[in-house]
């Protein structure tokens, strides 16, 4: 099996906080919640929107939401990405100024919100996206779904985290969590970039539920195959079926549903062997009690 | 017991949609999944937001949004509300210009996106609120935590749908759903609003995760005990005590752990009294196979 490129580091101390509390028995314990700090984006001279992370991978987180939102294109060159800790702040620089920064300052006098007008370009780029007809194999999905689930992480640590994972074939090849509900997919997609990562039979696994945004970043990243532990939402199904991605939901041990682009399923598994997720490993975080 | 005042309607078919697909055997199924649709929202002719929604209480959404981001005041006068469900709009009213107009149009200039600038202007207040001391007693949490979990919504007919509920001593009284992230706490504040609801004895409980967000929501509300099915972020557990937040999380069965306020909670109830969840209750979605 490959090694991992990225992978959780639940034992760093930069990304967790011990705390104490009580328990419902009223007995004193303590715990680790992940930390959770704001990072302001900037695109040159224009800030962009401040998220909140669990701070690794900054300038991946940067870059991955620029072009998420179609903010960058692979056409732009960057010339910096910035990142400075001490006032929670990353400048991603270009070599001249990107057609996103001049639509923005024409925008903001009418709109006043970037976030409004965001929207509309994230769905340009969307309708021009061809996804190729590559296959999953089911056996695939039961490889990667028990390999993510066991790898140690931040969410097996101290919970309250999503995690996704870029996958190829039946290999999790890069895999970062955050707090932010989409900040994991941005790191991802701006790991991608940075290193020149082909999109080839890749596949995109996320904690999160099956949203709109999530199939936009999907798409956007054109990856053609989406998987997901949660569920599902309608608009979500119906913008994944215009653009031909297989969306695959409540993933969970033998089970799984596709509501989306199911031509590229080849089932090649008998479920009836796959065994039921360990009670531990059900994305649950754990407590421990204090030693006295 | 006093009745729901507001309460899921998983009957209600403008909110699921019924979708094909197939399942881990590739037998041909039939699910019910959240819908999601945009609305923007407006403060006099001032856009100020596109949230992701499933369309019920606009106007409440509205209201709580501009409500918990400090955009509106208890003393600016609404004159009006009008939802335009053709165009996805909702228009809020105040007899004259609000502060929030005023100063976000100074500020787009030099940072333009609401996003950042607003997150400073909620700070402001959330520095002043002081809760009151109020009791919580472990059996109101148990009764509490029963009653919302087996009570019919949209989450147990359709999944991926967050819920939030304004409980009051051990009952249940405004119980909200929504598919974005803090649309279900922000439609419970408009309603408190618009119907003239007091905080006192309030408990507010939430299936979403306890992040700074979502602490910096229950005291805008001036409501002393979140509590949460999920886990904590350590931003989350600061805020909370910096404001003197009773901060539960991890509620589920006889379980629960109490990070911040601990001083309201009064230990009644015997845990091993309580019954394990039902796993058809574990908030997980149903599917529905096909009958041919």
């Amino acid at each position: 099996m490959k090694k991992y490129l990225v992978q959780p580091e639940p034992g760093n101390p930069a990304l967790t906080e011990s705390v104490d509390g009580v328990d419902h028995t009223n007995t004193a314990i303590n715990t680790r919640v992940p930390v959770e700090r704001p990072l302001t984006l900037f695109l040159n001279s224009q800030e962009i929107v401040t998220v909140m992370t669990i701070g690794d991978f900054p300038e991946d987180l940067a870059l991955g939401f620029l072009l998420n939102q179609n903010m960058l294109t692979h056409e732009d060159l960057v010339t910096g990405i910035e990142h400075e800790p001490d006032i929670d702040v990353v400048v991603v620089r270009t070599e001249r100024e990107t057609d996103y920064e001049e639509k923005l300052s024409k925008k903001t006098r009418t709109s006043g919100c970037a976030q409004g007008t965001a929207f509309g370009d994230v769905m340009e780029k969307f309708e021009s996206v061809a996804l190729p007809d590559t296959t999953l194999k089911t056996s695939w999905l039961y490889a990667l779904s028990k390999n993510i689930n066991t790898t140690p992480s931040l969410y097996l640590e101290a919970g309250a985290i999503h995690g996704c994972v870029l996958c190829e074939r039946d290999e999790p090849l890069v895999y970062m969590e955050d707090v932010g509900r989409h900040n994991a997919v941005d790191k991802i997609a701006g790991y991608m970039y940075r290193k020149g990562l082909s999109v080839d039979e890749k596949i995109l696994y996320t904690t999160g539920r099956l949203t709109s945004e999530m199939v936009i970043k999907a798409v956007q990243m054109e990856i053609p195959i989406l998987i997901s532990r949660s569920g599902f939402t309608a608009w979500g199904v119906e913008l994944a079926r215009q653009a031909n991605l297989t969306l695959i939901g409540r993933m969970k041990g033998k089970r799984f549903i596709a509501l989306s682009g199911t031509h590229r399923i080849e089932y090649d598994a008998d479920p009836d062997t796959i065994p039921a997720e360990l009670s531990h490993l059900q994305r649950k975080a754990s407590t421990k009690r204090n030693a006295d």
